[in-house]
């Protein structure tokens, strides 16, 4: 090849060269640069913050971290669903609460009896099936499952910005987790293909479960009982029991995440802790300190002084969602 | 490079290719066989029986099929450690059983109430601490604490054949996990130096533990509470909560692995589920079917109709530990 092609060909490719910088949907400002600078000095070999790749352990929470949970929880709209299957099998579900408010669509009656009203609808509707079957239930409604504001499949409405820093950590030998709150089997259906992230690096709630054989088949049964929250303090609970070491770095968004966010920066060494701040009512829904559902309080007065870095969907982010950047706006909604 | 010097390259490195094939301490036999066959199998991309990486799950059983389990439980041997260490804060151990076998050095008296006593003298030795302390506590046992009879660190006394076969799996991209019945956090600490297996892919039993703030420093409490056993049943249980999907490979030696291997070979696609037979008088010890500690009966009558692969140490393995071939053989002995 020619001197004069070498050079032609480095200007095609300057494009896609730029292209793949880390980070294109964040904004440039103090969040993104604080994540840039966390992965610099973790990941240079001569810095005095070098991590060896093997303690590189990074954890999310889901539900308004990765993937919206406005106007309610994704796995509330799941459970409400099935309540609704079910319910030719549970004639007594139309008189009793909060089955009854569930039936009549009327999902803030039924969720007015807080996470014990919700609870008790999830061991309803989550247990007594197989691992197998529960896994195929989730599987199909996920595949059909869409936002009622902007008609987009729930898997669709994940954070791109999001999407692209679990890229970079792991470009940069991260090892990604997801530390929810929701069920861990919930979520292990669609994380792989959504998130990149196997079942293997999905911690959440979970039931107790049991192991039989069936005609000679053996099954591990989902019982109606409760073995694990993962939420709040619970959090560095379920980290520490799947993954046996500390995190270097955590993102969540409310302050069911802040013990998480807290038991990953008491850790010796260099880490990086991050909120998510909904605060954009233009492209997505500002909640914070009032609201019911990823409620941010606690974590936005001690961010600053705990130098854990708040990112702002207005400010910080070019784009929201994966698919359009104005789905969720109430104007473009169906 | 001339040919000539090409041939000579070939010809001065072709004992280097040889040293390199798999499974160097494994006499040609079936058990060897059967390993390499499955693996090719589910590796080679036109295979009706091909896996995708992130599928090739193998999960290891730890006492008696990675290290040795004679002529106890290498755990047991630490809690009685742990014993005569936290005699002093605990005068009322010298008249009470099984603390009193134990502390008179009576290991056999001291395990005459079986799982129960090895359970209860477990929950007093290994409950109180944080995550961190008992986490040092088991490093610095582990890098002293020899076998009796041979002198060797316990954790030198690993199954050469094993380490090979777990280095194989991982470099036909499987990922290897631990699934023992031993405590979780006793693994932990040496199983990445020692197996390369890092935390997050050891599942074992575990005590209940909570999150708290000691002079404002977040700790993970260590509580004197069975929080779940990893034993017989209880292994695909903790396969399914901490992996969440179903094992292609399983590996163990007494029956506490029949359901592991019954799980994971129920499957759909090709399976491989082998048992380790101690059948080797001579270089270790030799025991099954009456044996109390790694009985393996039925596991020997249902293997062949099972399709299961019995390793005999005898026969299939040219060494047995990593250090040296004969260290166990009571005339070598110290």
């Amino acid at each position: 090849m020619k001197k004069t092609s070498l050079v032609l060909l480095f200007i095609a490719t300057a494009p896609l060269v730029l292209a793949q910088l880390p980070l294109p949907s964040w904004n440039e400002g103090p969040a993104k640069q604080s994540i840039l600078e966390f992965v610099a000095a973790v990941t240079t070999p001569t810095s005095q913050d070098f991590v060896p790749i093997p303690e590189r352990i990074a954890v999310f929470d889901n539900d308004g971290t990765l993937w919206s949970e406005q106007p309610v929880y994704v796995q509330a709209v799941f459970i409400f669903d099935r309540i609704r299957q079910l319910a030719p099998q549970h004639p007594e579900w139309k008189t009793k609460e909060p089955f009854a408010s569930a039936l009549k669509g009327d999902l803030k009656k039924a969720l007015a009896g807080g996470k014990h009203a919700l609870l008790e609808m999830a061991m309803a509707t989550h247990a007594g099936t197989t691992t197998e079957e529960f896994e195929q239930i989730v599987s199909d409604w996920t595949a059909t499952a869409r936002h009622p504001e902007t008609g987009t499949l729930y898997t669709e409405m994940v954070y791109q910005p999001m999407l692209e820093l679990l890229d970079y950590l792991r470009a940069n030998d991260f090892k990604t987790f997801i530390v929810s709150g929701g069920g861990i089997e919930f979520m292990r259906p669609w994380a792989e293909a959504v998130y990149g992230i196997p079942p293997e690096q999905v911690i959440g709630s979970r039931l107790k479960t049991q192991y039989e054989l069936r005609d000679g088949k053996p099954v591990i049964i989902r019982l109606p009982k409760l073995d694990f929250i993962d939420d709040k303090a619970g959090k560095p609970i379920g980290i520490h029991q799947h993954i046996g070491r500390r995190p270097i770095a955590a993102f969540g968004n409310s302050d069911g995440d802040f013990e998480m966010l807290e038991w990953t920066t008491a850790g010796t060494g260099k880490r990086l802790a991050v909120l998510i701040h909904h605060d954009d009512a233009e492209r997505e829904v500002a909640y914070d300190r009032d609201s019911s559902i990823g409620r941010l309080d606690r974590g936005l007065d001690e961010a600053p002084a705990r130098g854990w870095t708040v990112v702002s969907l207005k400010k910080d982010w070019k784009k929201i969602f994966k698919t359009d950047t104005s789905i969720f706006s109430k104007e473009d909604a169906l």
